[in-house]
């Protein structure tokens, strides 16, 4: 990263293209409609492989330059072949993704500069749930723990205060906590 | 894969090993308490770079046999760079291989051979949310919607029901549907 940065590009935000795709959707919410896309094929067992690369945005069908491909499985502890992380931990991962984007976009719009940001997300999970032992015990985390270490040229009050800002604004953020309504749909010819 | 299977192996799932770890639980609860975890370092703009490592269950601290690193980022027309997909790509690749999983161990229990299971995961999203324009639209996913084609030795009818089982004990589904509780601290010293 350079260490000089220009009016526009500050923590590697052009936040110049960021106010101007603010101001086009104001002019035109529709563009602002999403959806996004993830396709799975089981592979044995546990251990299936999910790929993400097509979706739809800004009145068009899009894509990812590439295509991304990751496998999940369960460890052997949890009766899999450990041939990628768990479901489970791919929600953390989300979560810790979409506050540090978003750390990233709210500290540039305020012209505070970033010079390290890390965070671990934790999960407790009774598997009493999935395993059908205890109807008392729910199949999902029971809590998540989200634990930032930023540092920039802000006062403690100021970067705090960004982090909020990226919590009330995320997408996965708000998905985990105040749930989502989902649909499964079944073609078993 | 083997096109023979014991009774001990369907689907690549190791049934016996997973009914004596059910019991194994069911003779000590305390195993079942797992707590899962995801590290992410900032790189720049919205562009991380999350592993996933360590984890706790079964009473003692454990890792997977390596670590795994993912990138997410947003694409251009998101002020990004397409490093990786975005965080909510990411929970919806969770979501398709948690009930898929939990699709080839419920089938394997009820003795069905599965030949092929595929699901695609959408997820709407209007943008006017995180970015701020519109106090009425939520952050995160307005809907998700799960198509599964799912083929076995079995009925359409039984296909479709274990279906319905690995949803009702899917965690990820529970996670999303459902809400949990997430706690941010930061150290911004």
């Amino acid at each position: 990263m350079s260490t000089t940065t220009n009016d526009s590009t500050r923590n590697g935000v052009d936040t110049a293209t960021l106010f101007a795709t603010i101001d086009a959707v104001k002019a035109a919410p529709e563009a602002a409609k999403f959806q996004f896309r993830a396709h799975n094929e089981w592979v044995s067992g546990t251990h299936s492989r999910g790929t993400i690369h097509d979706f739809f945005g800004v009145g068009e069908e899009r894509a990812h330059e590439r295509s991304f491909t990751f496998d999940a499985d369960h460890p052997a502890v949890l009766v899999g072949r450990d041939n990628g992380p768990t479901p489970v931990e791919f929600v953390l991962h989300a979560l810790a993704a979409c506050l540090t984007a978003g750390l990233a976009n709210v500290a540039a719009a305020r012209k505070v500069r970033l010079t390290s940001v890390k965070c671990t997300v934790a999960g407790d999970i009774d598997l009493n749930g999935i395993l059908g032992l205890n109807p008392a015990v729910r199949n999902g985390y029971e809590q998540i723990t989200v634990r930032f270490t930023v540092r920039g040229d802000a006062s403690a009050e100021t970067l705090r205060s960004i982090v909020e800002q990226s919590r009330a604004r995320s997408a996965v953020y708000d998905i985990i906590t105040a749930g989502v309504p989902v649909n499964v749909e079944v073609d078993a010819g």
